[in-house]
Protein backbone atom coordinates (compact mmCIF):
# COMPACT_ATOMS: atom_id res chain seq x y z
CA UNK A 1 0.00 0.00 0.00
CA UNK A 2 1.45 3.70 -0.76
CA UNK A 3 2.07 6.17 1.31
CA UNK A 4 0.42 9.66 1.69
CA UNK A 5 1.62 13.20 2.43
CA UNK A 6 -0.66 15.81 4.28
CA UNK A 7 0.64 19.48 4.36
CA UNK A 8 -1.17 20.72 7.79
CA UNK A 9 -1.33 24.40 8.73
CA UNK A 10 -1.76 24.57 12.60
CA UNK A 11 -2.28 28.17 12.59
CA UNK A 12 -0.92 31.22 14.05
CA UNK A 13 0.01 29.49 17.45
CA UNK A 14 -3.10 29.03 19.65
CA UNK A 15 -3.98 25.88 20.20
CA UNK A 16 -7.50 26.23 19.83
CA UNK A 17 -6.97 27.56 16.29
CA UNK A 18 -6.00 24.18 15.08
CA UNK A 19 -9.44 22.65 13.40
CA UNK A 20 -10.27 19.24 14.00
CA UNK A 21 -9.55 18.53 10.38
CA UNK A 22 -5.92 19.62 11.07
CA UNK A 23 -5.92 17.60 14.72
CA UNK A 24 -6.48 14.30 12.93
CA UNK A 25 -4.56 14.22 9.89
CA UNK A 26 -1.82 15.22 12.77
CA UNK A 27 -3.14 11.92 14.59
CA UNK A 28 -3.03 9.60 11.83
CA UNK A 29 0.62 10.34 11.04
CA UNK A 30 3.51 8.10 11.72
CA UNK A 31 5.88 10.97 10.74
CA UNK A 32 6.05 14.62 11.47
CA UNK A 33 8.30 17.26 9.25
CA UNK A 34 8.56 20.91 10.07
CA UNK A 35 10.37 24.20 11.19
CA UNK A 36 11.63 22.95 15.12
CA UNK A 37 9.47 25.67 16.90
CA UNK A 38 5.53 25.20 14.61
CA UNK A 39 6.63 21.42 15.83
CA UNK A 40 7.22 21.81 19.32
CA UNK A 41 3.31 23.35 19.28
CA UNK A 42 2.21 19.68 19.14
CA UNK A 43 2.10 17.10 21.67
CA UNK A 44 4.28 14.30 21.88
CA UNK A 45 2.12 11.07 20.35
CA UNK A 46 3.56 7.65 20.93
CA UNK A 47 5.55 6.00 18.15
CA UNK A 48 5.14 8.93 15.99
CA UNK A 49 8.37 10.31 14.74
CA UNK A 50 9.57 13.91 14.34
CA UNK A 51 11.83 15.35 12.22
CA UNK A 52 12.61 19.20 12.50
CA UNK A 53 14.62 21.28 10.33
CA UNK A 54 15.64 24.90 9.78
CA UNK A 55 13.23 27.21 8.31
CA UNK A 56 15.93 28.26 5.51
CA UNK A 57 15.45 24.48 4.12
CA UNK A 58 11.68 24.01 2.43
CA UNK A 59 12.81 22.48 -0.60
CA UNK A 60 14.96 20.07 1.11
CA UNK A 61 12.32 18.95 3.67
CA UNK A 62 9.25 18.41 1.23
CA UNK A 63 11.59 16.43 -0.71
CA UNK A 64 12.53 14.58 2.54
CA UNK A 65 9.29 14.16 3.49
CA UNK A 66 8.07 12.57 -0.07
CA UNK A 67 10.68 10.03 -0.29
CA UNK A 68 9.46 9.15 2.90
CA UNK A 69 6.19 8.83 1.95
CA UNK A 70 6.78 6.71 -1.07
CA UNK A 71 8.14 4.37 1.31
CA UNK A 72 4.62 3.84 2.28
CA UNK A 73 4.94 5.78 5.73
CA UNK A 74 1.76 8.77 6.33
CA UNK A 75 3.89 12.24 5.97
CA UNK A 76 2.94 15.36 8.21
CA UNK A 77 4.44 18.03 6.71
CA UNK A 78 3.11 20.95 9.35
CA UNK A 79 3.53 24.37 8.68
CA UNK A 80 2.10 27.29 11.03
CA UNK A 81 -0.43 29.37 9.73
CA UNK A 82 -2.28 27.98 6.38
CA UNK A 83 0.14 25.41 4.48
CA UNK A 84 -0.92 27.48 1.44
CA UNK A 85 -0.16 31.13 2.42
CA UNK A 86 3.93 31.34 1.96
CA UNK A 87 4.16 28.25 3.39
CA UNK A 88 5.47 24.51 3.05
CA UNK A 89 2.36 22.98 0.54
CA UNK A 90 4.02 25.63 -2.59
CA UNK A 91 7.29 23.74 -1.63
CA UNK A 92 5.48 20.19 -1.79
CA UNK A 93 4.04 20.92 -5.29
CA UNK A 94 7.19 22.28 -6.02
CA UNK A 95 9.49 18.80 -5.03
CA UNK A 96 6.97 17.12 -6.97
CA UNK A 97 7.53 19.12 -9.92
CA UNK A 98 10.68 18.47 -10.50
CA UNK A 99 11.06 15.38 -8.65
CA UNK A 100 10.47 11.55 -9.86
CA UNK A 101 7.48 10.46 -11.68
CA UNK A 102 7.01 8.11 -8.43
CA UNK A 103 5.97 11.16 -6.25
CA UNK A 104 3.08 12.61 -8.63
CA UNK A 105 1.31 8.83 -7.77
CA UNK A 106 1.36 9.78 -4.19
CA UNK A 107 -2.15 10.54 -2.42
CA UNK A 108 -1.05 14.24 -1.24
CA UNK A 109 -3.50 16.59 0.30
CA UNK A 110 -3.57 19.70 2.19
CA UNK A 111 -5.30 20.45 5.06
CA UNK A 112 -5.69 24.64 5.32
CA UNK A 113 -5.36 26.54 8.65
CA UNK A 114 -5.88 30.30 10.04
CA UNK A 115 -2.97 32.50 8.54
CA UNK A 116 -1.60 35.13 10.70
CA UNK A 117 -3.24 38.01 8.89
CA UNK A 118 -6.93 36.97 9.99
CA UNK A 119 -5.81 36.40 13.27
CA UNK A 120 -4.29 39.93 13.38
CA UNK A 121 -7.20 41.61 11.85
CA UNK A 122 -9.71 39.70 14.29
CA UNK A 123 -7.54 41.07 17.16
CA UNK A 124 -8.15 44.82 15.66
CA UNK A 125 -11.84 44.66 14.15
CA UNK A 126 -12.04 44.20 10.53
CA UNK A 127 -9.32 45.86 8.90
CA UNK A 128 -9.07 43.03 6.22
CA UNK A 129 -12.97 43.83 5.65
CA UNK A 130 -12.79 44.46 1.96
CA UNK A 131 -10.42 44.01 -0.39
CA UNK A 132 -7.06 43.53 0.04
CA UNK A 133 -3.58 41.79 -0.54
CA UNK A 134 -1.44 39.16 1.14
CA UNK A 135 2.57 40.27 0.34
CA UNK A 136 5.84 38.58 1.37
CA UNK A 137 8.78 40.83 1.74
CA UNK A 138 11.32 38.13 1.37
CA UNK A 139 13.56 39.16 -1.75
CA UNK A 140 15.62 35.42 -1.41
CA UNK A 141 13.46 34.19 -4.05
CA UNK A 142 12.22 37.39 -6.28
CA UNK A 143 13.49 40.60 -6.53
CA UNK A 144 13.17 43.76 -4.43
CA UNK A 145 11.88 45.99 -7.49
CA UNK A 146 9.33 43.11 -8.15
CA UNK A 147 8.45 43.49 -4.69
CA UNK A 148 8.40 47.42 -4.72
CA UNK A 149 6.27 47.22 -7.51
CA UNK A 150 3.61 45.26 -5.83
CA UNK A 151 3.39 47.88 -3.03
CA UNK A 152 2.82 50.61 -5.09
CA UNK A 153 0.59 48.65 -7.87
CA UNK A 154 -1.73 47.62 -4.18
CA UNK A 155 -1.70 50.88 -2.79
CA UNK A 156 -2.45 52.54 -5.38
CA UNK A 157 -5.22 50.17 -6.52
CA UNK A 158 -6.64 50.90 -2.95
CA UNK A 159 -5.87 47.50 -1.53
CA UNK A 160 -5.48 46.96 2.26
CA UNK A 161 -1.98 45.03 2.63
CA UNK A 162 -1.06 42.11 4.98
CA UNK A 163 2.50 42.20 5.03
CA UNK A 164 4.34 39.08 5.93
CA UNK A 165 7.90 37.76 6.70
CA UNK A 166 8.39 41.78 7.11
CA UNK A 167 11.85 41.46 8.78
CA UNK A 168 14.65 39.38 9.79
CA UNK A 169 18.51 39.65 10.46
CA UNK A 170 19.10 39.00 6.57
CA UNK A 171 16.17 41.32 5.83
CA UNK A 172 16.58 44.38 7.86
CA UNK A 173 15.50 47.16 5.55
CA UNK A 174 12.62 46.05 3.81
CA UNK A 175 10.11 47.04 6.10
CA UNK A 176 11.08 50.38 6.72
CA UNK A 177 11.55 50.94 2.79
CA UNK A 178 8.10 49.59 2.26
CA UNK A 179 6.54 51.90 4.54
CA UNK A 180 8.14 54.88 2.88
CA UNK A 181 7.18 53.28 -0.74
CA UNK A 182 3.34 53.57 0.95
CA UNK A 183 3.88 56.43 2.23
CA UNK A 184 4.05 58.11 -0.66
CA UNK A 185 0.89 56.77 -2.25
CA UNK A 186 -0.95 56.63 1.29
CA UNK A 187 -2.13 59.29 3.20
CA UNK A 188 -0.68 60.36 6.47
CA UNK A 189 -3.05 58.94 8.96
CA UNK A 190 -3.36 55.58 7.38
CA UNK A 191 -3.67 52.67 10.18
CA UNK A 192 -0.81 49.91 10.30
CA UNK A 193 -1.83 46.88 13.03
CA UNK A 194 1.85 45.37 13.94
CA UNK A 195 0.22 41.67 15.11
CA UNK A 196 3.00 40.12 17.09
CA UNK A 197 2.83 36.26 17.83
CA UNK A 198 -0.95 36.73 18.13
CA UNK A 199 -2.54 33.83 20.12
CA UNK A 200 0.65 32.87 21.97
CA UNK A 201 2.21 34.48 25.43
CA UNK A 202 3.95 36.84 23.36
CA UNK A 203 1.74 38.54 21.55
CA UNK A 204 1.52 41.96 21.50
CA UNK A 205 -0.80 44.06 18.88
CA UNK A 206 0.09 47.91 18.20
CA UNK A 207 -2.12 50.08 15.90
CA UNK A 208 -0.61 53.22 14.45
CA UNK A 209 -0.74 55.62 11.70
CA UNK A 210 1.66 54.97 8.91
CA UNK A 211 3.27 58.60 8.86
CA UNK A 212 4.91 57.33 12.40
CA UNK A 213 4.72 53.24 12.32
CA UNK A 214 7.99 52.09 13.13
CA UNK A 215 9.47 48.93 11.64
CA UNK A 216 11.28 47.98 15.21
CA UNK A 217 7.82 46.81 16.02
CA UNK A 218 8.21 44.02 13.76
CA UNK A 219 9.77 40.83 14.58
CA UNK A 220 9.93 37.68 12.59
CA UNK A 221 6.72 36.43 13.89
CA UNK A 222 5.12 39.36 13.04
CA UNK A 223 2.42 39.92 10.31
CA UNK A 224 2.12 44.00 9.17
CA UNK A 225 -1.81 45.21 8.09
CA UNK A 226 -1.47 48.42 6.20
CA UNK A 227 -5.25 49.95 5.28
CA UNK A 228 -6.39 51.46 2.21
CA UNK A 229 -7.67 54.39 2.08
CA UNK A 230 -10.78 53.47 3.44
CA UNK A 231 -10.02 52.24 6.59
CA UNK A 232 -11.45 53.28 9.14
CA UNK A 233 -10.25 53.73 13.12
CA UNK A 234 -13.49 54.19 15.56
CA UNK A 235 -11.86 55.84 18.94
CA UNK A 236 -13.21 53.86 22.58
CA UNK A 237 -12.69 55.21 25.71
CA UNK A 238 -11.01 52.83 27.63
CA UNK A 239 -10.48 50.31 24.99
CA UNK A 240 -8.07 49.60 21.59
CA UNK A 241 -9.68 51.13 18.96
CA UNK A 242 -11.86 49.20 16.07
CA UNK A 243 -9.85 49.42 12.88
CA UNK A 244 -11.97 48.24 9.74
CA UNK A 245 -12.50 48.68 6.31
CA UNK A 246 -15.69 49.35 5.32
CA UNK A 247 -17.48 46.96 2.24
CA UNK A 248 -17.91 50.09 0.46
CA UNK A 249 -14.65 50.82 0.52
CA UNK A 250 -13.16 51.85 -3.21
CA UNK A 251 -16.63 54.07 -3.67
CA UNK A 252 -14.73 57.09 -2.82
CA UNK A 253 -11.80 57.24 -5.06
CA UNK B 1 -23.34 43.70 34.20
CA UNK B 2 -23.05 44.73 30.62
CA UNK B 3 -22.86 42.25 27.90
CA UNK B 4 -20.70 41.03 25.24
CA UNK B 5 -20.60 40.36 21.44
CA UNK B 6 -18.83 38.12 19.83
CA UNK B 7 -18.50 38.07 15.49
CA UNK B 8 -17.46 33.96 15.13
CA UNK B 9 -16.33 32.82 11.33
CA UNK B 10 -17.53 29.48 11.53
CA UNK B 11 -15.48 28.09 7.88
CA UNK B 12 -16.38 27.36 4.41
CA UNK B 13 -19.00 24.39 5.29
CA UNK B 14 -16.99 21.70 6.88
CA UNK B 15 -18.05 20.89 10.30
CA UNK B 16 -14.56 19.69 11.43
CA UNK B 17 -13.12 23.51 9.93
CA UNK B 18 -14.42 25.23 12.93
CA UNK B 19 -12.35 25.96 15.42
CA UNK B 20 -12.48 24.80 18.83
CA UNK B 21 -11.80 28.62 20.18
CA UNK B 22 -15.16 29.10 17.68
CA UNK B 23 -17.09 26.05 19.35
CA UNK B 24 -16.27 27.89 22.64
CA UNK B 25 -17.25 31.38 21.79
CA UNK B 26 -20.68 30.08 20.26
CA UNK B 27 -21.28 27.46 23.33
CA UNK B 28 -21.43 30.45 26.03
CA UNK B 29 -23.66 32.62 23.57
CA UNK B 30 -27.37 33.54 24.29
CA UNK B 31 -28.11 34.68 21.82
CA UNK B 32 -27.34 34.32 17.51
CA UNK B 33 -27.42 35.84 14.96
CA UNK B 34 -26.63 35.37 11.11
CA UNK B 35 -27.60 34.57 7.83
CA UNK B 36 -30.19 31.77 8.04
CA UNK B 37 -27.97 28.66 6.22
CA UNK B 38 -24.95 29.48 8.34
CA UNK B 39 -27.13 29.29 11.32
CA UNK B 40 -28.60 26.14 10.30
CA UNK B 41 -24.76 24.51 9.82
CA UNK B 42 -24.86 24.47 13.78
CA UNK B 43 -26.44 22.15 15.84
CA UNK B 44 -29.27 23.71 18.60
CA UNK B 45 -28.35 24.39 22.03
CA UNK B 46 -30.78 24.48 25.19
CA UNK B 47 -31.86 27.55 26.01
CA UNK B 48 -29.79 29.74 22.74
CA UNK B 49 -32.49 32.34 20.88
CA UNK B 50 -31.45 32.17 17.26
CA UNK B 51 -32.17 35.27 15.16
CA UNK B 52 -31.98 34.21 11.12
CA UNK B 53 -32.18 37.06 8.30
CA UNK B 54 -31.33 37.54 5.20
CA UNK B 55 -27.72 38.01 3.32
CA UNK B 56 -28.90 41.31 2.37
CA UNK B 57 -29.43 42.63 5.81
CA UNK B 58 -25.77 42.88 7.17
CA UNK B 59 -25.76 46.30 8.67
CA UNK B 60 -29.49 45.72 10.07
CA UNK B 61 -28.71 42.71 11.47
CA UNK B 62 -25.28 44.20 13.08
CA UNK B 63 -27.79 46.93 14.89
CA UNK B 64 -29.82 44.53 16.21
CA UNK B 65 -27.18 42.52 17.83
CA UNK B 66 -24.89 45.38 18.95
CA UNK B 67 -28.26 46.18 20.66
CA UNK B 68 -29.50 43.11 22.05
CA UNK B 69 -25.72 42.69 23.74
CA UNK B 70 -26.29 46.30 24.91
CA UNK B 71 -28.88 45.00 27.22
CA UNK B 72 -26.69 42.90 28.61
CA UNK B 73 -26.62 39.48 26.78
CA UNK B 74 -24.25 37.35 25.19
CA UNK B 75 -24.60 37.73 21.11
CA UNK B 76 -23.07 35.83 18.75
CA UNK B 77 -22.63 36.94 15.32
CA UNK B 78 -21.99 33.87 13.10
CA UNK B 79 -20.20 34.42 9.22
CA UNK B 80 -19.38 31.87 7.06
CA UNK B 81 -15.69 31.33 6.41
CA UNK B 82 -13.60 34.20 8.30
CA UNK B 83 -15.36 36.83 10.23
CA UNK B 84 -13.38 39.30 8.73
CA UNK B 85 -13.20 38.91 5.19
CA UNK B 86 -16.05 40.06 3.17
CA UNK B 87 -18.26 38.94 6.21
CA UNK B 88 -19.81 40.70 9.37
CA UNK B 89 -17.39 41.96 11.32
CA UNK B 90 -17.21 44.94 8.94
CA UNK B 91 -20.87 45.46 9.17
CA UNK B 92 -20.44 45.27 13.27
CA UNK B 93 -17.46 47.99 12.94
CA UNK B 94 -19.24 50.16 10.84
CA UNK B 95 -22.77 50.08 12.83
CA UNK B 96 -20.48 50.65 16.27
CA UNK B 97 -19.19 53.70 14.34
CA UNK B 98 -22.32 55.31 13.45
CA UNK B 99 -24.36 53.71 16.11
CA UNK B 100 -25.22 55.18 20.02
CA UNK B 101 -22.31 55.85 21.94
CA UNK B 102 -22.82 52.73 24.45
CA UNK B 103 -21.88 50.77 21.66
CA UNK B 104 -18.57 52.02 21.96
CA UNK B 105 -17.96 50.76 25.27
CA UNK B 106 -19.64 46.96 24.65
CA UNK B 107 -16.73 44.17 24.24
CA UNK B 108 -16.51 43.07 21.22
CA UNK B 109 -14.30 40.48 19.77
CA UNK B 110 -13.76 38.67 16.58
CA UNK B 111 -13.10 34.93 16.42
CA UNK B 112 -11.45 34.50 13.00
CA UNK B 113 -12.27 31.40 10.91
CA UNK B 114 -10.81 29.54 7.64
CA UNK B 115 -12.15 31.91 4.79
CA UNK B 116 -13.08 30.37 1.67
CA UNK B 117 -10.05 30.84 -0.63
CA UNK B 118 -8.22 28.95 1.94
CA UNK B 119 -10.11 26.06 1.73
CA UNK B 120 -10.61 26.45 -2.01
CA UNK B 121 -6.47 26.70 -2.58
CA UNK B 122 -6.15 23.24 -0.41
CA UNK B 123 -7.83 21.49 -2.60
CA UNK B 124 -5.79 22.29 -5.70
CA UNK B 125 -2.29 22.78 -4.34
CA UNK B 126 -1.12 25.68 -3.26
CA UNK B 127 -2.12 27.97 -5.65
CA UNK B 128 -1.93 31.19 -2.77
CA UNK B 129 1.64 30.07 -2.55
CA UNK B 130 2.58 33.32 -3.12
CA UNK B 131 1.43 36.94 -3.45
CA UNK B 132 -2.06 36.71 -3.83
CA UNK B 133 -5.24 39.39 -3.07
CA UNK B 134 -9.22 38.82 -2.43
CA UNK B 135 -11.40 40.70 -4.14
CA UNK B 136 -15.13 41.10 -4.37
CA UNK B 137 -16.92 41.55 -7.50
CA UNK B 138 -19.96 42.40 -5.59
CA UNK B 139 -20.92 46.17 -6.86
CA UNK B 140 -23.40 46.64 -4.66
CA UNK B 141 -21.14 49.08 -2.62
CA UNK B 142 -18.55 50.63 -4.93
CA UNK B 143 -18.84 50.75 -8.23
CA UNK B 144 -18.21 48.83 -11.20
CA UNK B 145 -14.77 50.67 -12.70
CA UNK B 146 -13.00 50.36 -8.86
CA UNK B 147 -13.41 46.44 -9.44
CA UNK B 148 -12.11 46.64 -13.17
CA UNK B 149 -9.17 48.85 -11.62
CA UNK B 150 -8.30 46.85 -9.08
CA UNK B 151 -8.40 43.53 -11.43
CA UNK B 152 -6.23 45.34 -13.89
CA UNK B 153 -3.47 46.65 -11.33
CA UNK B 154 -3.40 43.18 -9.54
CA UNK B 155 -3.05 41.25 -12.68
CA UNK B 156 -0.86 43.62 -14.21
CA UNK B 157 1.77 43.40 -10.86
CA UNK B 158 1.83 39.39 -10.75
CA UNK B 159 -0.65 38.92 -8.18
CA UNK B 160 -2.99 35.62 -7.82
CA UNK B 161 -6.29 36.73 -7.13
CA UNK B 162 -9.05 35.32 -5.51
CA UNK B 163 -12.50 36.38 -6.56
CA UNK B 164 -15.28 36.41 -3.66
CA UNK B 165 -18.87 37.15 -4.76
CA UNK B 166 -18.37 35.85 -8.06
CA UNK B 167 -21.99 35.83 -9.28
CA UNK B 168 -25.94 36.11 -8.55
CA UNK B 169 -29.11 36.60 -9.87
CA UNK B 170 -28.75 40.46 -8.92
CA UNK B 171 -25.11 40.11 -10.57
CA UNK B 172 -25.43 38.13 -13.60
CA UNK B 173 -22.68 39.93 -15.85
CA UNK B 174 -19.45 40.80 -13.43
CA UNK B 175 -17.51 37.52 -13.46
CA UNK B 176 -17.76 37.21 -17.72
CA UNK B 177 -16.43 40.80 -17.67
CA UNK B 178 -13.77 40.09 -14.99
CA UNK B 179 -12.50 36.87 -16.81
CA UNK B 180 -12.43 39.56 -20.33
CA UNK B 181 -10.28 42.43 -18.64
CA UNK B 182 -7.97 39.86 -17.15
CA UNK B 183 -7.81 37.59 -20.50
CA UNK B 184 -6.09 41.25 -21.88
CA UNK B 185 -3.57 41.23 -19.07
CA UNK B 186 -2.54 37.02 -18.56
CA UNK B 187 -1.76 34.39 -20.79
CA UNK B 188 -4.66 32.07 -22.23
CA UNK B 189 -3.33 29.07 -19.80
CA UNK B 190 -3.01 31.00 -16.88
CA UNK B 191 -5.06 28.47 -14.32
CA UNK B 192 -8.60 29.07 -13.31
CA UNK B 193 -9.77 26.99 -10.49
CA UNK B 194 -13.41 27.29 -9.03
CA UNK B 195 -14.41 26.39 -5.84
CA UNK B 196 -17.75 25.35 -4.99
CA UNK B 197 -19.48 24.74 -1.45
CA UNK B 198 -15.31 23.23 -0.72
CA UNK B 199 -16.07 20.60 2.67
CA UNK B 200 -20.00 20.34 1.92
CA UNK B 201 -21.76 17.64 0.59
CA UNK B 202 -22.15 19.39 -2.85
CA UNK B 203 -18.84 20.13 -3.51
CA UNK B 204 -17.31 20.84 -6.65
CA UNK B 205 -13.80 21.84 -7.69
CA UNK B 206 -12.87 22.40 -11.42
CA UNK B 207 -9.51 23.67 -12.93
CA UNK B 208 -9.38 25.09 -15.89
CA UNK B 209 -7.34 27.75 -18.25
CA UNK B 210 -8.20 31.67 -18.53
CA UNK B 211 -8.96 31.07 -21.92
CA UNK B 212 -12.14 28.69 -21.69
CA UNK B 213 -12.83 29.58 -18.22
CA UNK B 214 -16.84 29.13 -18.09
CA UNK B 215 -18.61 31.70 -15.76
CA UNK B 216 -21.31 29.68 -15.37
CA UNK B 217 -19.37 27.67 -13.50
CA UNK B 218 -19.79 29.72 -10.74
CA UNK B 219 -22.62 30.41 -8.28
CA UNK B 220 -23.05 32.39 -4.85
CA UNK B 221 -21.43 29.66 -3.06
CA UNK B 222 -18.22 29.62 -5.23
CA UNK B 223 -14.99 31.16 -4.40
CA UNK B 224 -12.59 31.07 -8.06
CA UNK B 225 -9.25 31.53 -8.11
CA UNK B 226 -7.33 33.10 -11.19
CA UNK B 227 -3.60 32.62 -10.96
CA UNK B 228 -0.61 34.60 -11.88
CA UNK B 229 1.79 34.47 -14.78
CA UNK B 230 4.03 32.40 -12.76
CA UNK B 231 1.39 30.14 -11.72
CA UNK B 232 2.33 26.15 -12.46
CA UNK B 233 0.35 23.24 -13.27
CA UNK B 234 1.33 19.44 -12.30
CA UNK B 235 -0.37 16.95 -14.24
CA UNK B 236 -0.74 13.70 -12.67
CA UNK B 237 -1.61 10.64 -13.82
CA UNK B 238 -5.33 8.93 -12.90
CA UNK B 239 -4.87 12.11 -10.27
CA UNK B 240 -6.28 15.96 -10.51
CA UNK B 241 -3.33 17.99 -11.32
CA UNK B 242 -1.70 20.23 -8.55
CA UNK B 243 -2.02 24.07 -9.08
CA UNK B 244 0.56 25.87 -7.25
CA UNK B 245 2.40 29.72 -7.18
CA UNK B 246 6.55 28.71 -6.30
CA UNK B 247 7.81 31.06 -3.60
CA UNK B 248 9.99 32.62 -6.59
CA UNK B 249 6.96 33.94 -8.40
CA UNK B 250 7.51 37.07 -9.78
CA UNK B 251 11.17 36.88 -10.30
CA UNK B 252 10.78 36.56 -14.02
CA UNK B 253 8.87 39.67 -14.62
Amino acid sequence: MSGKLHVIGIGPGHPDQITPEAQEAIAVSTDLFGYGPYLDRLPPAAGQQRHASDNREELARARAALDLAASGKRVAVISGGDAGVFAMAAAVCEAVEHGPAAWRALDIAVVPGLTAMLAVAARAGAPLGHDFCALSLSDNLKPWPVIAGRLRAAAAAGFVIALYNPISRARPWQLGEAFAILREQLPPATPVIFGRAVGRAAERVTITALASADPALADMATCVIVGSPGTRVVERPGLPPLVYSPRSSGADI
